[in-house]
Order: C-alpha cells, then sequence, then structure tokens
C-alpha cells in the first residue's frame, strides 16, 4: 500500500529557508522519519515548482493501483491554480489538502482555495504534523 | 490532563438529523469511544447553541491548569462572529478549529472564518475523524 | 394540532416602542386575538432576543409531533445568522419566514437573509397580518 | 370592487412546462377556482411577455376607481426592471409582489427585487397559493 | 427642421402623478408650449413604455433626412438596457440624454447609465427645463 | 425540418449602420444565401427590439413540432435579461447562443450572459458565421 | 440619577489577559474609582458575553426612569450584531458607542458598526479613559 | 445681478493644450464672448487649481448678494472632494455641475460624482456651450 | 502649554449655515468660551479649506515644543485625504480626531477615514463637545 | 496546409476519467476520425498540463508558415493565466477558443477568460463537435 | 537644461522625521549632491503641501522651453488625485513617477495611482535613488 | 560580481513580434550591449515561459554566492502568480520587479502584482532601458 505526498512550489525549500517559519528540519528528513514510523506504507515523494508537473504527477497516482490516497500541499499554486483543483476533481484517489502554515492568518489572497472543494478534507497550521495527521487519516480510510 | 471539546449551534442534533450527511453516531456516542480510546486524559465535552455560552466556556477553560487544549467547532457561528474569534485570541490555551463538513465544497459564505486565524491551524472535512485528528495534535503538542 | 410563533430580538417590544412604525398593539394582544380565531389549534409562542434560545426552541419544536409548521420572525438575526439558517435546514418542520415591516424598503443589510434559502416560503411586509397569512398557509399545508 | 392579478414574463407557461416545479395546474384554471372561491371580488388577470406592457396595465388599473389592489408577479423582470419598479411606485394602489418559487433558494441575481421597495409587501415560495394569501391580505387592507 | 423628442416609461403620467415631484404640467402641455415658442421647428414627441418601441423609434429617426438630433429620456431604461444604449450608438443623428430629476440625488443604481456614454452630453436635474435646454443645444448644433 | 434564427434588438441595421463593424451584407441577403445553400432545412427567421416578443417567439417555436433547434442572438439583452434567459430554460428546443462581434472583446457589462448557462452551447466573434456555425450544429444534433 | 455601563463580550477578561493591549487594571477596579470619583451618580455596571441578554439589559435599561444613558461597548458583536442595533435604536435613551482600543487601527471588518449609526456619538481608542469622556458627556447631555 | 463661473484644476489651460479634445478657444475669449452676449448681467469667473480656493470662492459668492447662481466645473475634484460637495450643500445659491466633456464616455472613475447630488442639476458633453446652457438655466431660475 | 485645534473645509461655516445641523453658535464664540473655561492651557485655532494647509499647520505645530496634542477635524478631508492621514503619521504630538456630526449616521462614503488609523482615538457626534471632551482627554495624557 | 489543436490540462484524461461529463471518446480517436474527414488537410495535435509548455507550443505554430490557424483550449488555464492570453495576443496566427463543456453553466471563476479577447471568436458547450466546428471556420477564414 | 523634481505632501519632513523610514538625510542635501554630481544640468527642486500648488508648478515647467523631464513624487496625492493625474496628461513634458517607499509593500490603498498611467514610467521603493535613477532616464531620453 | 535577468512568459519574441510595442531590439541584441557597456559584472540571462522554471530559477540563484541581485520581469506570471511571489520572499538575493511596458497604462488586472512586494522596488515603462535602471541600482545596492 502506498500513500503519496505531493509538495508544490518552494517546498524544496524547507529547513533551507525561513526557519523562523518553517523549522529547521528538511523535507527529506521528514519523509525519511516517516518512512521508519511507518514501516507498512510504501510513501511516495515528490516535489515540484511546476504546475503541470503537479497535474502529471496526480494523473499518474491515479492510475497506481497501490495508492491509497494523496497528500496535496500544492503552496502558492493554492490559490490561483484552477487547473490543480481540476486534476483533484478528475482523479479517483481521495486527495487531502495540506498546509505547513496556518493559512487564515496570512494574506487574503490565501484564504481562497482552488483545491480545498475537490480534496475530501484539508489539514493546516501544524507545520510537517499536518502530513503526518493527513496519513493517519488516509490510514483510516475505507 | 484535560482536552476540551466546544462545539456549537446544532451540533447537538448529529447522529439525529441529516444522517446521510453527518452519519448515524451521536456526539454522545462518539465521546465514549474516545474516551475509552484514550484512557491517559479527561475529554471534557461541551455543547451549546449560544454564542456567548460558547466564550464563556473558553474563559472557564482557559483558567483550568489540567486543560491542555481545546477542539473548537463553533458550527455556523465560525462564519459570523467576531466575539468567538477574539476570545480565542484572548486566551493561552491552543485552540484547533474543527469541521465535521469540507466547509470550502459548501457556500460561498462559509468559507470565511473569524476563528482560523486566531487558533493554532484547522481540520475539515473527515467527520468525526476531524476532532480525532485534532485530539492526536493535542497531545503531540509542546 | 399546534402552530408556533418564534420571535426574535426586539420583537418584545412590539406596541410599546416605535409605535408609528409597528402599530399599537402588543404581541400578547396579537396572540390572544389568534388563538380567539383559531379555536381549533393551539398556538405557541415563545419570544428570546438570544440567538442560542432560538436555536433551541426550533429543535425542541422539531421533537413535538403536534407542532405541523413554525412561523419564524428571527428579527436582525435575520441578517447575520448562519447558525439560525442552519437550524431551519436540520429541522423537519416547514418554516415560512415572516417580516412585520417591508424588509427591502430598509437599508442594504436587511436584503440579505440567512433563513429564506432554507424556509418553504417569505412574507414581509403587513404587520402582524404577515403572521395571519403565514398561518393560513400552514393550516393550508399538507 | 376588483383585485388585479399581473404576471409576468414566462408565467403563461404554467401547468405546461417545468410541471416538476410549478405543479400541473395551469393559471386559466386557477383564476377559475379563485372566482368561484371569491364570488363577491371581480378578478382581473392579465399576463405579457412584455416589460412595457405590464407597466401600461399597472397605469390603466391605476385609473379604475373599482381596483382595490394589485398582486404583481414580475418573474424575471423582478431582477432587472428598474423601470416596473418606478410604475408600482407611480401609482397609488397598494401592489403585494407575488413569486411561485422560494427566491432566496435560487440563483444571487434572484435575490434582488427592484419592485419590493416600492409595494407594500412580499410573498414568495408557495407556488399558485401566494397568490391566494395575496389576496387576503388586499381584501383585509383598509 | 424636425426635432424629436422621446420619452420611455412612466413618463406619460408627467403632470398626473407625483406632482410634488414633477409638477403640474402635463408632457402634451409642455410640447404645446415648446411648438409656440419654436415655430421654426417641427417638435416631434413620442412616448412608449417599451425598451423596443423606444429603439425602433430611434432607429425610424435615423431614417428620417429632416431629423436634426434627438433628447432622449429612457427614463428606468436608462439604468438597465444596454440595448437602447446600442441604438444610440448604431445611429448617425445626435443623441442628448435628457432628466427631469437629479439622478445623482437618487438611489445608488440611478447613478449608471447606459446611454450617457453613447450620447454627445447628458442634462438632468432642471424639470422640464431639461428638454428645453436640449433643444437650444441641438439647434445649435452644427 | 425546421431550424429557427431569433434575433434581438438592432439586429435589423445589420448591412446599413457600423458596416465596418459588421459588414455590408444585410441580415436578409443572409438568410437567402443559407436558404441556398441548406435546401433540406426550412430556415425560419424572426427579429424584435422588444425583449418580450423575442420570448413569445421562444414559447411559440417551442409548440411547432417541426422545429429542431433555435440559434439566438439576443443582442443587448443577453447582459440584461433573466427574463429571456427564463424563457430559454422553461422550453424543450436546443438553444444555441450566437453573437456575431467576439463580446470578450468588448465592454465589461458585454461578459455577463443571462441565457449562456440554460443554451447548450456558445458561438460568438465571427461574425454572420456564427450562425452557420451553430446550424451545423443543429443539424448534426441527437 | 444612574448611568449604565454595557460591556460586551471578552471584557471581563480586562486586566487578566492581553494586559500589553489593555493595561493592568480590571474593569471591577476602574468601577469603583469611577464610583468615588462620581458620587453623585449611581453608577450601574453590567457585562457579559451573551447577545441577547445585552438586548434584555438595554430593554430594562430604557424602562428605568432613573437611567439618564448608557455608555455601550458591544466588544466584537459591534460589527455583526444588527440586533444590538436595532435595540439601541429601539430604545429612548442616549447610548453612546464606546470602544478601548482604536477599532480604526485594527482588522477592516472592525471597522464597520451596526451600532454607530444608531448611538448619539462614539468614543473609542483611549483606553478606560473613553469611558470617562462619555460619562462626562451624558452627566452635560440636556 | 451676478451669474458666477468657477471652474477646477486644469481647466486653465483650455485652449492653449489638448485642443482637438477641448477646441482652440481659451476661457478668456469665452467669457468675453459671454459677456458680450449677456450684458444686462455681471459676469464672474474664477480659476484655481487649489480644492481649498474653490471652496473659499464657493462661501464668498454665497455672502454676495448679487450673485443669482453659480456654474460650477470642479474638473477633477469632481470625482474625489467630498469638501467641495459639502461646499455646495451648505451654501444657498443654486450651482449647477458643468463639464466640457461626456464625463460618461470617459473612465470609470469619472462616473462618481461627490458634487452632482448638492447640484440642483448637470450639464455635460458640449465644451463650452456646458456653460451657455447653465447660464440659461440659471437666468430662467425663480 | 498648548492644544491646538485644527479644523478642516466648511467649518468656518458653522454657526452660519445650516443652523438646524449644528446650532447657532460660531467657532470662534465656542473658542471664546473654551479659552474662559481653559485658562491655564494656550487654545490655539486654526482653520483653513486647503488640504495642504492643514498638512502645513500639523507641521508646524510638531515643531512647537509646548504644544501637546492635536483635536483634528478635517472635515471632508477625512475620507479623501491619504496625504493628510501621512501627516499625522510622521508627527510625533499626540492627535485625536474629531468630528461634530456622527458619521456613522451619514453616507457609506463618510464611514472611511485616512486619519482614524494614525490618530490615537477618535470622538464623533457630539457637536462642539467633541472638541471639549478631546481637549480633556489630552489634558489627561501622560 | 496544417491546422493545430492546443489542449491545456487534464484533456489527457478525456475519455478514461469523468465519461458521464466528457463522453466515452478519447481524444487520440478523435483526432484519427478528423483526419479520416479532413484528408486535404494536416492536423496537429498537441497536449500539456504545462502552461509554459502551451506558450512555447504557441511560439512554435506561429513560426511555421504551414498553419492556419489554431484551435485552444487551455483547460482551467483559461481562467488564471494572463501569460497564454498574451501569447495569442502576441502571435499572428487566428486563435479560436474552445471549450468542450458550457463554461457558462458552471461555476462564477469559469466564466472568466484571459483569452477569449485576444481570440477571433469562441465556441463553448458542443463536447467533441467544438473543435469540428472550429475547424470548419479556420478552413473558411480569408 | 533643466530637470525638475516635484515633491507632494510631507516630503519636506525627509530626514527630520521617521528617519528609520526614509533615512538621516534631508532632501536639501540629497539636491545639493545631485548638483554636484550632474553639473551639465539645471536641477530645479519643488515641494508643496498643495495640491493645487503642484498642478501649478506642473504648468508652469510644461511653459518652461528649458525643462527637459520631470520627476513627480506624489506623496498621498498619487492616491486620491484625478486633478494631478490630468495636469501630467495635459502637458507634453515628459513625465516620470516616482516613490521612495515599495508602495506595492504598504496599505491597499497606496497599490491605485492616478498618476501612473499618464506618466511614461515609474520608479518605487529605492529611497532617493529612486530620484537618481529617474534622472538618468530622463537625461537618456531621446 | 554576477547580475541576473530572469524573464519570463513571452519575452522570448521582443524584437519580433509587436515592434510597435517594444521596439526592433531582441533581448539577444540588448545582453550583448550590456555586457559590453558593464565588463566589470558577468551578466546572467535566463528566459522561461514556465512559471515553474522561474522558481527554480530563482532558488539556483539564491545559491550562487556571486550573484549580487536579480531583475526580474515575470511577465504576465505577475499578476496571477503567488508562488513566483513567494519564491522571491523565500531567497535572500535583492530582486528587482521590471517592466519595459507601463503596466498602469495597461488593463486593470495587470495593475496587480504578486511580487511586487517581495521586490526591493519596482521599475516600469522605459522599455529596456528598466533593466538598465535596475543593473545600475544592483550595482549601487550596499
Amino acid at each position: 500500500m502506498k500513500i503519496a505526498i505531493v509538495n508544490g512550489p518552494n517546498l524544496n525549500l524547507t529547513g533551507k529557508r525561513e526557519k523562523e517559519h518553517y523549522g529547521e528540519k528538511s523535507f527529506e528528513t521528514f519523509i525519511q522519519e516517516m518512512k521508519q514510523g511507518f514501516p507498512q506504507i510504501e510513501l511516495e515523494y515528490f516535489q515540484s515548482n511546476m504546475e503541470g508537473e503537479i497535474i502529471d504527477e496526480l494523473h499518474l497516482l491515479d492510475k497506481d493501483k497501490a495508492v491509497k490516497g494523496i497528500l496535496l500541499n500544492a503552496g502558492g499554486y493554492t490559490h490561483s491554480s484552477v487547473a490543480i483543483g481540476d486534476a483533484v476533481a478528475a482523479i479517483d484517489k481521495p486527495v487531502i489538502e495540506v498546509h505547513m502554515s496556518n493559512i487564515f492568518a496570512r494574506e487574503d489572497y490565501r484564504h481562497i482555495s482552488y483545491i480545498g472543494k475537490h480534496a475530501i478534507g484539508s489539514i493546516a497550521g501544524f507545520g510537517m504534523e499536518s502530513y503526518l495527521l493527513g496519513l493517519l487519516k488516509l490510514l483510516n480510510q475505507r
């Protein structure tokens, strides 16, 4: 059984930049910890700064029968991408919208999500734990 | 150690009305299950249809040293109550905004939250599991 | 058979204040006249200035098998209360939105109703006769 | 004594189209039933798909001393016609705005009425009974 | 040489209704006075409550070589009719937008004109004198 | 088999006015050419500057069993007429929204269509060819 | 002679929470100081977190002949409560809107007041001195 | 008897700049022609680029008993100056809003006027003739 | 010790115009009364109809060490002047925003203040007493 | 002679997902059918989920002298991409905006097109036939 | 050859107030440095807090043949003054909009400029260097 | 020392298309001229039509110690890309927003920039000289 994490633009900088905001840990480290903590699942990690590659990845994951669900943090594309929202709507896998920061405590234009309405739910504000909670939910998903 | 669940208007009907939407389980049953699943914590459950009583409860919980955190589902008040948002901002306990339904897939006026910006994060769309995930996060909170 | 009238904030002042606007008759007198005019029905009258008590009352009326329908004048809460709107949506009894004044001839913020969309219909502008017409409709309801 | 019913665009299709929405009964049948039920009044029925003919009719009815009041369902013109609103304001007869469907449960652009503010009141959502309630109100009008 | 006055909805009531607003004089009387005051011109007067008949009339006037210009008071259609605005744009005759009342001192929705941008200019607020001033301008037009 | 073309306000001027915009050809000539090009179908042409007559015509066409579909260019009414939109929704015949000019390259208020959502589709920007394409689509319609 | 101070949600926390914002002094202490400073008046103090109880209190104060005026700080309800605004409009006592913080230097949604238009005036930004200034005004009121 | 013309910012450039827009004639020449054409009236001409000097001038003119009325072209201040609008409201002399260009055919922000609602009427689009028409109206004013 | 009163456009007319609105007393008289009532302070009074002169005055007052605070009623400029707001932000003296009328009970465009956010607080609606209250506050200011 | 079809995000899923919405036929099949139906033209098909690759392709097609025109369905990018709109404006080839679904019958954010104003026209709502009609238009293009 | 710098409200305080924001250097010093650095040009410096004086100055500079271009920092008037924008449009000299601070990183109301569209370009965010860059551009201007 | 120029979508067409708008010179030629004019710096030039590649490039440049600053012209992405704005915020290098055309003189949707607030400043409207000015600024940057 696979769970996929799909990360959008600038999230490759996590742990390297704006540490006061996102902490010292890189995503690579976090993924390693997750893999150790959940040996029973195969954790796929994908990151791209390109809107279209995120859509491609969602299409690919949809075809992979082993994938049980997707944790999607589309970063800045969350607030502008009708196309990623359409991809989430088009595929069959359950998608959970994830954010590290509390988007409601930031600029107004971050309060709009084109993805949320097509996802099964959303988790925001808990740093990397947001992914952990999403993972637990997907494991529990019928 | 205590964790408090504070529920707002109409959530007392859960399991009795709109079952196709919210499932067959009542909150009382859910709280019982949670208590059995987490015997190490004291789970306080409070529900009121009154905006002011929710504020009162938040004030009370803030004074109780045993309370480690609060899961707040303010229901319809989420989208209109500056006052509950102010209460969340005024108290010291960590508050997580919780919703059973995916508010981003509903009416436009449900996309605005006066609480989210003062909470540490939000979880929406997973039915009663939204509370479970919030509980796990609070247990993990430093 | 019961019909319930649920009145919101400030409507307890009817007949005592702003008489040029709402007339000289108090609601108590009006209810008495209604009871005499319709001896075949039991007329329940409830008024509260509290948003949450109105929700409580709607929940209670919903459980009462004798109640055939509800005339709801939520006063100022009409224009701000997502929560009362949710309560109307959650219960099974038919609810008619009633207003004494013509809300379309008043301030812009009174043109929005969070209740109307969940009610079966609305009657506004006829003073206390608005209730009378609503009552006639409920008596006629299949 | 006369009461006039003035119907706007597409209401001539009632009972012939969208029966699931507006029922099986045509307006002609309904007017007949109303005439039998209220033999003491002369019921004038006017329908036009033309904005200007509705204005003409309102002007004509205003000159007819026997007309006690007008039930106006301007259909789609309700939401766009400043001119019909002006006509209602210009004449002396009491006008009640009537709608068969619950306009608050439909598209946003149907929540605006250019007529309501000049009418004495409005009744919406009760199918043909909306007219019946309006008629009862006009009979009761001083 | 002809000058045409084209009046829109409800202006046939001038002098008969809302006298405190529009004065005691009817348009027929005013046209007679104008004809006497300006014997050198042929004054054509057209009034209709129908949006489409106003468009028809503008088309007709455009074909009449004797017509030097048009004074257009589209009444309530001013604020909603893209189609009359298109007609003014489509014809070659100079059109002056005329209003008896000061539309800027009335409701917000009367501050929008779909006609003004296609007219050569506008005159508003001077009662029937608005037409007189427009007439003087057209006589002076090269 | 009949196909109907319904044209709204000012389209009777095509070929006579604003030739730089709409070309030299009149609609009468175009209809003749269409009739010659498609001898197997009966082409009905209707034009009116009146909103209500367009609604009347749509009702009439709906009753005519021979009519396979309707090409509707409502001109300026496209952007203001809830009533024509309602008529399109109420009838059973397939309606295609047609425009000669590219409405997206014009004023903002022309970007709103009350008809589009009830039509099966829309074609805009190709001059008289817009009708030709619509006709081909209707011929192909199951 | 009585002056009433009516405080809304969260103001019971003054002096206990957010001291950097609102200072170290509690309202109880402030009221004591005010009573000592103005021995000639009876100072009534009421605080509630409930919208409806504030309305109830305003109704009660209106009936009390000794009450000369009311200082109302509705807290977060200021920006959402049509109902409290209606209560201020319905009663005869002069009401002054009071705020401790400068609401114009805070979030946009705090720039809207449903109370201000019905009050005789407003005072904001001076901490507890805002009440003192309001008191001086009421003492001076004819 | 005096009539005053008050011109706002940039109108001193008329006839010197943007001649294709405003013509070759300077205001000084126009005023001379007006004085010759209307020898029975004293024509006062005032121009300033300063918002405050325009207000000062309106105050002065109001005190001058000989002044029968004012033609005010506030130029760009028309669309931003609450203060000049207040001055027009505060004085007793009739003020007519005048514009040389057709403001409705220009940018959206020129469609708003803070002056129009306090003036008795407005004339726009006729170049310098706009002033002439305004003058004729003032001469005719009771 | 000096306190400065800075008044904006049209306030020089107080007591001379719109007496029903602002009373019979002129500002000169009011200043005299204030001087007599507060002999211990030097009261500077400045009024200008010019936005820029108000800014100049604020700059000057800022340099005067004796000035303890400023009462600023910017009149109509309150709602349009980013520049005066910037001046208030740039200087060190405490500024209180003052209004004679209740700006919240007037037009919507008067509900916006570019000054309030930079002032320490605001007082509105009490006629000339608004200045008196502001003065008391400044005297009390640390 | 070549005609190019450029498809945007998620359109590669056509015929594989959401079949109830887009039918059973894949684009590959459709292109084959088109090629057989129009042997005289070379049909280029390009699909990408990447906004930038669509821009690249438009640039490339513009340089290819054989290309007579382009059918562009930018999918979700239609509603957010200023950049693709700029590309359409920058190239010389005629571009037709194409949509399979009726975008006016979907969410509000799909009613905005950044492409339409730079295209020669648009066709929406006819499934794959939208492309066919666009092709016919391009073949007919001078 | 002359280059003119025109500064608007509050810029006379530069170097004296808000030094953390605008630095320690006064404009007088900066102008001296510029004059030394560019001995081949005559540098005219004008500052006023008055909107109208800025317009006057722009008119004067336009008449001076030696003036090659203008650097305009209209300060707070940038965001409210249609009149200064009109002045920039009316004159022939090239105008560059200059700002010391990054207006896009400040309040929303500073993102609107009535000047920018009439200037040849804009430079913002580089403190006094913004003027230097503008000067270099003007020297380079054909 | 390196300075990087990062260009977004369609800027590869400069000098080849829309020459009346952007001139005859290609970017390649311009970069050559810049390199000759500033031999002391290494000028890196990057262009992509892909939003994500621009983000990748910004990340890369940030890691390159030799890079002193970045001139970023994001083209159409300026107005829609939260993600590029986030990238600018995340990196340490100073970024200057550059535009060839005067974006304030174009469509409304080009007045919004998601990049400007995170850049140190912006330069727009001077064609390729905008880059030159930005370069001078970066050379001067401490």
